[in-house]
């Protein structure tokens, strides 16, 4: 499953937010693989919006994983200051959205045939 | 190249921009598809912020060959009036988001050894 969800990083830490995940400690990086964590990418808007991208066989069960490791925990709470509304840990806090379309899974049940790339 | 991008629809609409995504017509994903756009998703959240991911060549390109083509000009028509802000055509609001993370980049950047996976 593909995964997309946000959060929101408090917009006065938005370069301090920046600056630690372009540097994401090793032992994090290798806990989230064994974790079950693939192509998994963080965007940022200058508002704070944060997306999270992550291809998985089970969301909850990567983050189960996850919150199991003494790491994450070490991580999650050097971050939290940085989020808003951080009464729960940052990891907590994500929320998955809902996938309104994908190219793909609609091509798969379209048909080809004449005039399928000149219009219908 | 991977892009994520935000826009947002209308909070009044989001059950109409549902059922319009849950079955684009066919020769607009054929179009979308001859243009570039590859594993191409959209995500809504119930404030009306949509989220788009894509992967492409280069996202310039596959915009501008996507507007150059006839059934996009009827698609974002009849999309225009769900979102907000719509004094432009939807496909021209999408705002690019900044990566800031990417876990196999870091990856690829980290030596592995002993103890790689059970922290350090």
């Amino acid at each position: 499953m593909k995964v997309c969800f946000r959060s929101s990083v408090d917009p006065r830490f938005l370069d301090e937010y920046r600056r630690r995940h372009a540097a994401v400690w090793p032992d994090m990086l290798r806990a989230l693989q064994d974790a079950g964590w693939r192509n998994y990418s963080l965007y940022l808007d200058d508002d704070g919006l944060l997306i999270g991208f992550v291809e998985c066989d089970d969301f909850d069960a990567i983050r189960a994983r996850m919150a199991l490791t003494e790491v994450n925990g070490r991580w999650q709470a050097e971050m939290a200051r940085l989020f808003e509304g951080s009464d729960v840990p940052p990891d907590q806090g994500f929320v998955a959205l809902e996938q309104v379309f994908n190219l793909e899974d609609q091509l798969a049940a379209v048909p080809p045939g004449p005039g399928a790339t000149s219009g219908r």
